[in-house]
């Protein structure tokens, strides 16, 4: 395709899409579950199949070179299947939020005032490498009754095409629209350019994938994006504490898994509790190899602990996501300097405070400008289904409309819906 | 000042802005309400001095030939500030939404996980002629804890100048920072520019005025939005449906104001109970000189009414806001006609049906796409106030963060929270 018919292409999706949208707003919960089931059935008894298209990718890439764990994350594996097949079935036992209605209440004038919950519309999806992401997108955009257009990487193309197609054959099967769930087929990057300047087909466009597409989205869509980009998130020891606790959420926030957007990849310790607490956790990162980034302060504390890999953190580590066994280490004089420092430094996505003063606790929840603000839990825990949404669609570090882990909700709007008995405007 | 000094200005403002904005989300709801309090009392006992000011905009004004209802729209008569300072008053009497923590529940893991309503931050204003935003704008984000900059229109600049003033005084005098309301101080276009494009230092702009301002804005601005471009609002004549209250309610959401967006553009009728209905609402527009601009069957029915203004309609009246006695008619085999004219050719704003079918009731309440749908009410009810949110900062058609009426939820966001005892993530 050439710019011009990848242009005209994308539009006539998103006709589609908009048309597609409009009966899946109206459809009923049974039917939408009854579809969620099917492509459950569907990615269970499909699994040979699949596997086929899925091996093209995979042989594509290993050819091409590609690195190890990137290749392994295009697998289709029968595990990853059933684990598909079985959020879609979850997501059809989920109640059904579209169309609920909230908080009506009676005015002075009469009319009775409440909200409705609705789909959005049309969502884009914009993804690198993993084809679940077909599955768990396609299965979200169902269930909260909107329309969605799925741009997969070039790697997986074939595999979440197959994926596309199956997701298509259970909505025809349901009595639905099969342009509720479209992928573009061209891997062609002018696509992407496309699908975020077109607000009159597109409500909304969420990327997952590396900063630097996040980014570029961001600068150039022309209808709101559903991101985040950084998750410097951190773990603030106060003075007092049960350090026993915090040496194991320390721990857990940092080192259960490095990749994750919700690690923990900053440390502060209270002045009063430093002297205890570091050496302890010291011994625990020296042990798993965590190189630690330390203020002068953290690192006379640290400097004793058998193995420890101390060095001396720039101003640039403060700001830094590692994803990475390092972990960046102040020492601050109390609470005061430990929300300043994360509202300074900080990406606004999660942040904890380890503390047993209730006051302390209280104003950390308030102050700390951060999606999620958490006492005396792990950073671990900021997801989609630790927090019960059931599903998670993205993470958003913005504040207007969703904030944190976005699941469903975030996938729909409230209007205003008025019932009246003949009243006037006086 | 020169292009580079408007934007050194409007940085300094946004620094200032930012840092305000801190200390206004932690200001207790009693602080704030105090300010408001105080901001009511000298609406009060300032009246002559504001109203000096107001004369020299008066003055101008009227030497340079402004119409004089554009005249009208500037001044500050001693009723308008009486309803300004109650709008204060009863601001401070409303509860506080900031901090409130709703939906706490406890997840499998052992965390209980809530959502605590927190400020947006800073928001921008930009409006034009009428001062009295600057006093409705201002008082709007002390309440939500936010800090707002306000850009005003030029020919109001000494009287904004004056209420900005006033209420930096009462927030200085109750303990809070002058900076979290600031008025940009140049005429100049180009603060506006800057205002819409410091995403660093604005979280969201709202924009008050003429669709060309609201279109520049928004094409232009690299921060969300909250607006409405259009009113084209319908009101939808079902059948069956109770004729005498559809001639009342019909009349009112046309003919009760002429100006506001809420007020109907377009009138809808069911095919069976047009014959009767349509030369009933004719005689009340031919009496009040409303201009009816219809289809042929409408046309047809309209022939005999005396004194009417019967005119064939074009493609473009379906789509137009005359905001004037004018109205397009059109007559429709049924719901499903009506829904898909409105949702074609509507503006998202607010679209009402008049019927006595439930089912007819609870399709059109799901399938209008617009901001606020109704039965048997007035469109004219799509307002802050009536729909009991204490006051109204702008009205929005777009699905993303707040829909219709934008009151002090619409300017806070939900972050969530996490308590723990200390769970680590499996």
């Amino acid at each position: 395709m050439n710019a011009l018919n990848v242009a005209e292409y994308m539009q006539s999706l998103g006709v589609q899409a908009r048309q597609a949208s409009a009966r899946m707003s109206g459809a009923s919960a049974a039917q939408k579950n009854a579809v969620l089931r099917a492509i459950a059935a569907r990615l269970r008894s499909s699994g040979a199949a699949l596997q086929a298209e899925n091996a093209k990718d995979i042989e594509r890439a290993t050819a091409a070179g590609l690195a190890a764990p990137m290749v392994d994350r295009l697998k289709l594996t029968p595990k990853i299947l059933d684990t598909l097949a079985e959020g879609c079935e979850q997501l059809a036992a989920m109640p059904d939020i579209v169309g609920e209605i909230s908080g009506m209440t009676q005015q002075p004038s009469g009319i009775r005032v409440g909200r409705m919950r609705v789909p959005l519309g049309v969502f884009g999806m914009i993804f690198e490498s993993r084809p679940n992401v077909t599955i768990e997108a396609a299965s979200l955009s169902i269930k909260s009754g909107n329309a969605c257009i799925l741009r997969g990487g070039s790697e997986a193309i074939e595999s979440n095409k197959a994926l596309a197609r199956l997701v298509r054959e259970a909505l025809v099967e349901g009595g639905l629209p099969e342009d509720a769930v479209q992928l573009v087929q061209t891997t062609d990057r002018e696509a992407v350019g496309q699908l975020i300047t077109m607000p009159q087909f597109v409500d909304v466009v969420i990327p997952r994938g590396g900063k630097g597409l996040i980014e570029r989205i961001s600068r150039d869509a022309k209808v709101p994006v559903i991101k985040h980009l950084d998750g410097n998130c951190h773990v603030y020891v106060d003075d007092p504490c049960d350090l026993d606790m915090a040496v194991a959420v320390t721990d857990n926030a940092k080192t259960q898994k490095y990749s994750p957007c919700n690690a923990a990849e900053g440390l502060l310790v209270a002045e009063g509790v430093a002297a205890q607490f570091l050496p302890r956790i010291g011994a625990v990162f020296a042990a798993k190899g965590v190189e630690m980034r330390c203020d002068a302060r953290a690192k006379a504390l640290l400097a004793t602990v058998a193995g420890a890999q101390v060095v001396d953190a720039t101003e640039q580590d403060w700001a830094e996501e590692y994803l990475a066994p390092v972990i960046a280490i102040k020492v601050v004089d109390g609470l005061d300097a430990a929300i300043e420092h994360i509202n300074r430094y900080g990406s606004h996505h999660t942040d904890a405070i380890l503390t047993r003063d209730h006051v302390h606790a209280q104003r950390f929840l308030r102050e700390v400008d951060s999606a999620s603000v958490m006492v005396n839990a792990s950073t671990r825990f900021a997801d989609g289904f630790e927090f019960g949404l059931g599903a998670e669609i993205g993470i958003s570090t913005d504040k207007f409309h969703a904030r944190g882990p976005v699941g469903l909700e975030g996938l729909t709007s409230l209007k205003w819906v008025v019932l009246g008995q003949g009243e006037l405007r006086r």
